[in-house]
């Protein structure tokens, strides 16, 4: 069992020639997305995803002119899409598990490489990625914070001021500040915190 | 008088050979800088800061010899005393004006540099940096956020479960994450907003 393991570990990569369509597409975006992971924007080049693609360069740049273009199609198509926010009549519980699943998205590979896009995204080279962000990721999970304190108000469990874009975008920003200055890894027990520390007496009703 | 403005602009600029010591370190720190705002990290060049301080690069090299030790000391050097934190006897008036002087350095000349090596501090070239800004802005910022909720608290205007790191990063987070990620200028009446609108509701007592 352990020989064999060894020796599938030791085979090179097999590369078939006859990749061609989705097939390799789909390698070449997987690809991307690695790189953005590893070596990030300044470190991705058309010849670095065609070797992690087991592929030639010539049939990278067949498909995409830049690596700007690359980029946008291995993010748009690798992301995790983000579904409907959760709905459990609670709102310390929703926003909780919304937040789980935003860390598992934000620890995925795609996650991963968008992290590296998004550290770069206000230098002079990468703002043209803003809007992709935001429309790929920022708004879809706007959206779903604010779902979850609408129904909250709804429900008289949260004050009606609280549906305000300063509010919702409380979480979000504690996401990114804390993991990106503080070296923060989110696990459970930081993410209670932030909800029960800052986001329930922020948005209780004042009795 | 237009005249004179317009061939003061036209002469070159003055190199005087016999600049040496803390003056021309401080010409050489401050090019440092105008890169890092303009250029940034990854375009930063000993070259470009020899061209900037109208120096050579010799003269560059002979006191640092790499990039990195030349941000480090223009960054420990350049950038303002963040001082005491105000004290009028009012939380809000207080956040208020703590954060129209972060606003006010961040957008200074050493504010930009420190922002273009904060926004690339995680990537592998900038993870070095990333002590170094704990340790010149983050740190004394918090301190003085951590502060003004202590004096609040023992006026006994805010709750004392507000003294939580979770809390005292709200401010720096949102003040980060809505300038990098929605391009916000954080005009006095955003600084306002997010003061009154999370800020005031997550501190006050429980009633």
């Amino acid at each position: 069992m352990a020989e064999s393991r060894a020796s599938a570990a030791a085979r090179p990569r097999r590369v078939s020639a006859r990749r061609r369509g989705p097939v390799l597409e789909r390698a070449i975006l997987d690809a991307v997305l690695d790189q953005l992971g590893t070596v990030g924007w300044s470190g991705l080049t058309m010849e670095g995803v065609a070797a992690g693609a087991g592929t030639g360069k010539a049939a990278v740049y067949r498909r995409w002119s830049s690596k700007e273009e690359l980029v946008v199609d291995a993010l748009r198509t690798g992301l995790p899409e983000l579904d409907d926010a959760p709905d459990h009549g609670d709102v310390r519980e929703d926003l909780y598990r919304l937040c789980l699943r935003v860390r598992e998205s934000m620890y995925s590979r795609p996650g991963f490489a968008l992290r590296s896009l998004l550290h770069e995204c206000d230098s002079a080279t990468a703002v043209r990625f803003q809007q992709l962000l935001l429309t790929v990721l920022i708004e879809p999970l706007t959206r779903l914070f604010r779902d979850v304190v609408r129904r909250a108000v709804a429900r008289g469990e949260v004050r009606a001021e609280a549906l305000h874009e300063m509010v919702i975008d409380v979480i979000p920003a504690m996401l990114m500040y804390r993991s990106k200055v503080c070296g923060s890894e989110w696990d459970a027990s930081d993410i209670a915190d932030l909800i029960d520390r800052v986001m329930v007496p922020l948005l209780r009703p004042r009795r």
